[in-house]
């Protein structure tokens, strides 16, 4: 703004909601003025609930998954498989799989992918703490559900390797047509890799 | 979620983030996910941010800004022309006039616009204390600065009626083309205003 039209601490607040993923620096001013009209029902009330998570939130020690409780609440549901464990690179990949509802498994977060370019090696993931995991023991399956991604294949195969010997299984997503999805959208790769992995009908 | 894989204070940060203009329930979820990936850097802070501007928002009670101080800084310039006031709807209009720079002028915020089927009339706008304004003198122009839709030019006929005998110059925005727009997209109001009210080049 070319002068200053409002207080420093409501600027303030518009600079950091522009850090958002999803706000940029307009919707930003949108949302604060939004907020402060919204004061008593949305202002406060979030206020409250990120300092309440600010002091809260812990990282799971065991998975690495993100809660309020440590070990979270996937680790400690009695009603879960935990001898299967789901492999993510992201606590969002979690979330993701948790909504597809298909699995009702333990979860292993490594915190991403490695990749040499970027300076990330095997310390700086969360693979360590799996190889501990398993081998306590009580692990039947280990499905790696890395993204399809050159990194993410990468670490699959890491992974893998380092679990040679090991009396556990490992499998990965199946890949495949998408549901919903038109073939004539699809790359190669996807249409041979279904191809390939072509069920009976 | 279909089950929960976190703790409640973390899903009642995403429900109430989901409530913020410009996210919706997915980006909620991404954005909660940010900011307890960088809890020091965003998290907290704007956790501060939002508290500090809950206790100090604060409406103009002159000219209906929103500002953390009363008379707001629009108000109580000295910089500024006061004899001069800008009507407008709502503060992010004052904020975007603000942002072109083209005026340095006081505001009047009225509010909303008046819309006898949602049963907005006058006495729910700020049109009282604009007269209260202009009475007290020193008002040299009033700049009519609403929407162009029906709403806004009814409101702004209501203010000009209401004003009659005073002595105060009464302006609205000039229509035209928009800086940068193609003929070939405008309607035919905007372009027979534009003719309508061409100028000597």
């Amino acid at each position: 703004m070319a002068k200053r039209v409002t207080g420093p601490e409501i600027e303030k607040l518009i600079q950091l909601l522009a850090k958002v993923p999803g706000l940029g620096p307009r919707s930003a001013r949108r949302a604060a003025l939004h907020l402060i009209k919204k004061k008593d029902q949305l202002l406060g009330p979030l206020s409250n609930a990120m300092g309440e998570a600010y002091d809260k939130v812990k990282i799971c020690s065991r998975c690495g998954n993100v809660d309020t409780v440590d070990p979270c609440t996937v680790c400690t549901d009695a009603q879960r498989d935990q001898s299967v464990i789901i492999v993510v690179e992201d606590v969002s990949d979690l979330w993701a799989l948790e909504r597809a509802g298909a699995m009702n498994a333990a979860y292993h977060v490594l915190g991403g992918t490695l990749s040499p370019l970027d300076g990330i090696g095997p310390d700086d993931l969360n693979i360590r703490g799996l190889i501990d995991r398993i081998g306590e023991g009580g692990i039947r399956e280990l499905i790696i559900a890395v993204n399809a991604t050159v990194e993410g294949q990468t670490t699959a195969h890491y992974i893998t390797d380092q679990l040679q010997g090991l009396d556990v299984k490992i499998t990965r997503l199946a890949h495949g047509v998408p549901v919903g999805g038109e073939l004539d959208y699809l790359d190669e790769g996807t249409l041979a890799a279904a191809l390939r992995a072509r069920t009976v009908i």
